[in-house]
């Protein structure tokens, strides 16, 4: 039996079209009437294919008519057409050279999960969080110009992401210096969640309006379609910073969109045109259940719901939210607060039976933050659920707003560590080290289930100041009830298993590794639990007693908990082996967890190798 | 003779309403009629105070009015009145049982720069960077509202603040939430430079709109002027995000605020009044100059403008405007970005003579890293100006955009080690380790003057990827004539002094202290020069003929660049004393930079000290 993609490759049967389109230029030599019939190979391509590699898929199905309709009127890769936050990437991909990889696509060595500038030179910017692309865009807009050559500029951007911070300060850019720069504003209604917020409300204003003219009578006549649906109305949100507004249009009709977009192709200045799409398109089970299908393993493309539902395994994170909803029972004054990522962290049955605790904030990571600081500063007792790399964009609301105020507010900071398929953009490989140096925080790695839950419980009733636990993309071992918590003493740590010689100091869930290794080696093993404050106690006590210690953490080894146990040993003037293992200083790729762990030796074999290199001729 | 403070507090007859109050309760038993006369006194004193205490001025003379207002009208601090920033609350603290200390602020041990918890139940908020107020406000107005005791939320935020994402992010969850929130956007058309983006026109846009209905001929009819101006209009950007927009309104005319103030405070809902006022109002050099005004060292009241500049020695920021300079003259690709802090980064020339070269973005430091990002992509060569501490507000996008791409962009990145008087909020203490745990970048860190510009020359000639130079709020030593640069081999640092037994491993500018310190006890002293990365060379060599190393840095010892020694050492199997001096793991509170200094052990003395103590035994 030939797979779909030999089929792909020697067939030209089940794709006519698609299977001779190599990259853009083929595409621009089609006649425009082939169009949707490309469209509609592509989407039967994509199903097939992320069927059988698992990654993002809602996104993608909802953006292949702007995707040869863009390719088709613009000049690429002259002309740079950006694609924000890279889920709905996958139809460029295949339309630009990399259609037979695309079965690698998140895999070891494989095709990257997002646009990535190694890859191809259709990739302008190497992207994964949200709402970039116009800030690049516009200094893209500014080289084009001083280099004369009617280069042109585009951003594809969703509405999603368009509530974060960054995208209004480029916006109110844009807005003033008045570049040649197209965006699309691709509003599907979506981040992964439902959108949310003001802006989602008037962007529905639009639609509204849109939809009460009926554009879809008039397709047929084409230029005064244009000239209608284009046309300046009173003043909205884009047109009050300066842009000129046009649309909202369909966006799931190619030849619709070819038009509008050669029209605006010619206009110079700052334009955003609003476009509708729907997330799933052409799918209907992805049509019907856009979160569900936003990202997926893989499936069997007869029987799909049920097929990604069997495959659910329980996560950390699912624990963290059968933990929220039983504290929150007791706990009127709790309130769990998420940027946009309900789901992922997950929150669903929350906020479900607690919706009056639980505020989504849409994609706004640094309100997220300081809005729980008003809560706190109100009395209130609020948890920021968010994951390590997305907290990079609160950094400073975190030291200002919260450690500076002293305030008691729980982080339960998920994905940190590695994160498998989506790749270097979302490894939380940092978190330990810039959230070590804020004073006053609390910092816990959880090294299993039940110290997961122990932990946020801890850091929830701790009060005194900010708390982060912090944990990883990992499935659950064991099924665990959750019926009691146990409070742990602030930065206490405890030995596991006592050895000889060789001290681990295990920070999080590579814990399981390290019961191996000190089993082999018969090493003492600690669950250190608690980053800072550091058991300087029990720190000391092992150093009387053994010749090298060893630090574990899923976290840079540049400044993070090892370097913490470095910091103390040395004050406390002990001259003694430490090795600190960790990740290494590069941006790691993607693969599953098992695949990245082996590569990068935190492994239990990994690990003992290092160790023993390490101890040659110390001990 | 007497002085001012003397004569306030001995005699009423220089401030005979002011001198009276000692709390908001005391102003509201005041009658209406007494109010502009009080605004007068808080003028005259707020000046006398500041012409000797130095500190921000400008913004607090543009507030007098609003600040009595909201005082008069709310119940505070029952009521919660949150002030974004902080420049603008000098007015605040006098009114709020603070006036007496006035002239310590800023001060060791005195008052705090900004609104600060600690110092006040009046200050709800401890501040020091702009835009959060919105968010914070919203927090407590949730809380209110589940309180039930009919608490008022109230934030004061600047046209220049409003331009941050975060400032944004909140508007977007404030508008679709519709608590009760009075928003005042206190519009002087400035942030610390004049204001710049597209939402400043459109704020213009409005203001245009009321200067040509004359407002001020309707003043009198108070009940139908409130009624008038507040009526609503045509959409705007707040209208489109869901906000009652009300305004704008003269914003320094005390009864027409009340009245307005008043009329606002009865309707449910968020609500934003735009109100204009001058930056500096009621001192001319202040009006007249407001950007030099904004924050002032002691000066001359009857010879303001001439004491005031006579008083400005050189600083480090002003040799990078100088390099700035000379390198965009041989480089027409070069671009300089900064949020919104042209004068304070020293770019005040380089603006005037490169205006093609040259973007404020307004207060985006988010976008102003992604946005070097897009140029740099363009084959552009961009340099980012940013201070230490608002570095933060970036972090994700030097991660992501950055550091990912491997894009070739300088951080100059100003104001890294102690501050002095702005305090907690503004001392770079951190961006070595923050910094530091991230691939692909090179930071440095220079000693003196001529490493300075060396140093931003190299960077900025690298091309390889990310580079940073961080350096201090420091005065030059030494006249600097820019002829030429040296370009210094990356990673390389160099012995300035050969000792014996101890090895001073120097980062920064502390060598001054460093060197008197080696001189003292006969060490050797090494300019690292380099942060990442490390001159491991020179390390192992270093350790070949002492018995002790000492690390120095103006950053916190966790995980900063001494800790990237001792990851190196012990990387090596060397098990040596290392010895990481540093900022003690606490925020680090105002005072002047000799004063920070001596208290934190950071001068010859102190350094001495810890030295000795830690080689106590050990040689």
């Amino acid at each position: 039996m030939i797979t779909y993609l030999e089929k792909m490759k020697t067939n030209s049967i089940f794709y006519p079209i698609l299977s001779k389109i190599n990259n853009p230029k083929d595409l621009r030599s089609l006649s425009e009437k082939k169009l949707s019939k490309l469209c509609l190979e592509i989407r039967r391509f994509l199903l097939h294919s992320v069927s059988k590699s698992s990654g993002h898929l809602a996104s993608g199905l909802g953006v292949i008519e702007l995707t040869v309709a863009l390719h088709y009127v613009y000049n690429t890769p002259f002309d740079h057409l950006i694609w924000d936050t890279g889920h709905q990437s996958y139809p460029h991909k295949i339309l630009t050279g990399r259609r037979d990889k695309m079965h690698t696509i998140r895999k070891k060595d494989g095709l990257h999960p997002f646009p990535w500038r190694e890859e191809s030179e259709y990739d302008i910017l190497s992207v994964g969080h949200s709402s970039t692309s116009i800030s690049v865009g516009l200094g893209l807009s500014i080289a084009a110009k001083k280099e004369g050559k009617n280069r042109k500029t585009i951003c594809v951007i969703g509405d999603g992401a368009m509530t974060s911070g960054i995208a209004f300060e480029a916006i109110n850019h844009v807005g003033f210096i008045k570049e040649d720069l197209l965006i699309i504003l691709n509003d599907n209604k979506m981040s992964i969640s439902n959108n949310t917020g003001a802006l989602h409300e008037t962007l529905l204003g639009e639609t509204k309006y849109y939809q009460s003219k009926k554009f879809n009578q008039v397709l047929e006549k084409e230029e005064k379609f244009v000239s209608n649906s284009l046309k300046r109305r009173s003043r909205n949100f884009f047109r009050s910073l300066g842009l000129n507004y046009f649309g909202p249009i369909e966006g799931n009709d190619v030849y619709h969109l070819i038009r509008t977009i050669e029209y605006l192709k010619k206009r110079r200045g700052p334009k955003l045109l609003h476009i509708i799409t729907k997330k799933g398109n052409g799918y209907l089970p992805a049509e019907k259940d856009p979160i569900l299908w936003h990202c997926v393993p893989q499936f069997n493309l007869k029987n799909a719901n049920k097929s990604i539902k069997r495959n659910k395994k329980k996560m950390f994170s699912d624990l963290f939210g059968k933990w929220l909803c039983r504290e929150a029972s007791t706990d009127p004054k709790l309130i769990a607060i998420t940027p946009a990522m309900k789901e992922g962290s997950g929150m669903k049955n929350f906020c479900k039976f607690y919706p009056n605790q639980f505020f989504d904030v849409a994609i706004s990571e640094q309100h997220a933050v300081t809005f729980a600081a008003g809560l706190a500063i109100g009395g209130y007792h609020p948890i920021v659920s968010i994951y390590s790399t997305f907290l990079q964009r609160a950094y400073d609301q975190i030291i200002h707003d919260v450690a500076i105020q002293n305030l008691p507010i729980l982080f339960a900071v998920d994905r940190s560590g590695i994160v498998g398929e989506d790749g270097p953009t979302h490894q939380g490989s940092f978190d330990l080290t810039y959230l070590r140096c804020i004073p006053k925080i609390v910092i816990m790695s959880p090294s299993n289930e039940e110290e997961l839950i122990n932990m946020l419980h801890t850091g929830f009733h701790y009060r005194k100041g900010p708390v982060v636990v912090r944990y990883p993309k990992c499935y659950q071992k064991k099924f665990l009830k959750i019926q009691s918590f146990s409070k742990m003493k602030i930065g206490e740590a405890v030995i596991k298993r006592s050895g000889k010689k060789i001290a681990i100091l295990n920070f999080g869930t590579l814990i399981e590794e390290a019961k191996i290794v000190s089993n082999r080696l018969d090493a003492t093993l600690v669950d250190m639990r608690f980053v800072k404050p550091l058991d300087e106690k029990m720190i000391l006590k092992l150093i009387q007693n053994h010749q090298v210690l060893i630090t574990l953490e899923e976290n840079s080894t540049f400044g993070g908990a090892g370097s913490g146990v470095n910091e103390c040993v040395l004050k406390n003037k002990i001259f003694m082996p430490i090795l600190n293992i960790g990740f290494p200083d590069n941006f790691i790729k993607q693969g599953n967890r098992r695949e990245i762990y082996e590569e990068i030796g935190l492994n239990s074999k990994g690990i003992e190798n290092t160790i023993q290199n390490y101890c040659n001729k110390i001990i």
